[in-house]
């Protein structure tokens, strides 16, 4: 029933992954008949249209674009400056000017603005992080005849998606690297893992769903169908393809015992993800009261982690990665995703 | 290779859980041709000797006699007395002297008292939480004959029961109902979904690798062994088993929408263990700093919950659940277990 629902050949999703990847990797994936996808949520509308255009002169196979849809929280200047003071040791070891932090562009939630940007391009498939967008926002892209996806990491956000419009839903599992889509709870404690997180959202829908967190290869995709998935959604085995945008710290992390010891964390971005243990994570705690709230948490920092990576240190990066390293590969993409459906 | 190592007929171990369940729930699911357990940590060598004499003489079948191996802290004084200033106002509503909370009889680890009225029953399955006994215990088991499984949370606890004698690995992900088995580290961030922990172990032992956590009906135990499992261990589907002493307020929240929210929490006896969110979990957070270590924290708490019980209400009982509550059901666990298997 649920039987091509992604319109591609492979029942998988490479997951769009903000700061890794750029159209390369979606495009590598979808030659191999995978659902390519491409993050879109730290794009300008500028970007946008440069990067669609781009693909769409590579390839007439569907790609899935990726927004953030979360409410941004007003900055808080008391909490802001708590914050700074925290981080204030770390500024003083690289020899930053706290007085003079830039205004980083930060996560921003998808908007008219990037609407009319896609329009023109009519997504066949159109997924979203945290929710769902507002009634109008959907409904123009639903108008397209885009496919929306959008992500639950419990069995009631299964069921919020379902009533609001979701045509698929992305069953994020715990072991799942990056941030989380937690959209109405933002309790870590609700967070389950894929084995009990699938089947329950599987009963709960009548929606597809998409297994995601913890899947690294074959059998890892086999396993996900018996509990009822109609696709898989696959990150951090990508993380050392060559198509890939991966830095080098990041890299070097992964193939690193660092992989074997992954938290959720709060201190990048002030939205829970799930990423290796670094310094910054060990030094401040990983979901510390003093983070503000997604996204602002990234501005304070990105200094002291462009510094750290200038110096080749990985230590105030965010290194995402799920709990299940073993799928990652330095191969092509293209390779990957042949080689993940090599069991069904 | 690994084929019946259980010397069962099915590929199924029903969880040892102390407090719910007795040899009769043991005896059902051997009688379906599951492995049956026995949760020996809280019993006398007494009541050892009386419960494997009643089960040797209804079955020739196994049945997996398990025991804790933690080394039991030293009490102390102060640390016991800051337990009890946090519980004084419980103790005061339920109309308790703090001043006469009896010394309870806790959690013993596996001794060779336990070994001497073990011997002639020589077990073929004998299973251990929180690693393994010591050498001449451990030598004395297996001089036996008995097979000699203990539990895995990561990795590395994987690698250390391998090289230190195990005959096979219980991956218990962090899915799982009530007590975590974690002995190499007191860090609940180590501990990882059943998806990622079960191929990783795989990978890398040698050993058969029983998986459990979030497993509740037959594609579970399918996807269980696509990942390499050998075997399955499921406790939580069999707490509303007619077998089960499963008492009435934790068979009530079962069945309630209490089920849909676990967290790990050392509220109740000091060791991290997952269980339905009730009012002491509320009130006190799931992992306070004061609760004494591992088994301790349980004496001055068991009061409090018998009084809570005798009126009704779970609000300070151990409501021990894994994520996945979809498997539990009110039958027999002779056709819990056959129905389980269903799909091999």
């Amino acid at each position: 029933m649920h039987k091509r629902f992604l319109e591609v050949e492979l029942p998988i999703i490479q997951a769009p992954m903000a700061g890794v990847q750029d159209g390369e990797l979606a495009l590598a994936v979808a030659s191999a008949g995978g659902l390519g996808s491409l993050p879109c949520g730290m794009l300008s509308a500028e970007q946008l249209t440069a990067e669609l255009t781009q693909i769409s002169q590579q390839t007439l196979a569907p790609i899935n674009v990726n927004f953030f849809c979360h409410t941004p929280p007003k900055p808080d200047p008391e909490i802001e400056a708590q914050w700074r003071a925290t981080l204030a040791p770390y500024y003083a070891e690289f020899g930053l000017d706290p007085g003079n932090i830039p205004k980083k562009a930060s996560r921003q939630p998808f908007s008219h603005e990037m609407a009319d940007a896609l329009e023109p391009f009519k997504p066949r498939i159109v997924s979203f992080h945290y929710g769902l967008p507002e009634e109008s926002l959907l409904q123009r892209v639903k108008g397209w005849g885009s496919t929306v996806l959008s992500t639950a990491t419990t069995v009631a956000e299964a069921a919020w998606l379902e009533a609001h419009g979701a045509d698929g839903i992305i069953a994020q599992g715990v072991e799942a690297g990056g941030h989380r889509g937690m959209f109405l709870s933002k309790d870590v404690t609700t967070q389950i893992g894929t084995f009990a997180l699938i089947p329950q959202i599987v009963q709960k829908t009548d929606l597809p769903v998409i297994a995601a967190g913890g899947i690294a290869d074959a059998s890892g995709v086999r396993a996900a169908f018996d509990l009822g998935a109609a696709a898989v959604q696959i990150g951090t085995a990508y993380l050392l393809c060559h198509e890939a945008k991966t830095r080098a710290v990041h890299r070097t992390a992964l193939k690193s015992d660092a992989i074997h010891h992954t938290v959720l964390t709060t201190l990048f971005s002030g939205g829970a993800a799930r990423g290796m243990v670094n310094r910054i994570i060990q030094e401040l705690g990983p979901m510390p009261d003093v983070a503000p709230p997604y996204p602002l948490a990234s501005a304070a920092l990105a200094p002291i982690r462009s510094a750290a990576e200038a110096a080749g240190s990985g230590d105030f990066s965010p290194l995402w990665a799920g709990q299940n390293g073993t799928g990652c590969r330095e191969v092509s993409a293209v390779d990957l995703t042949q080689d993940l459906m090599s069991e069904l």
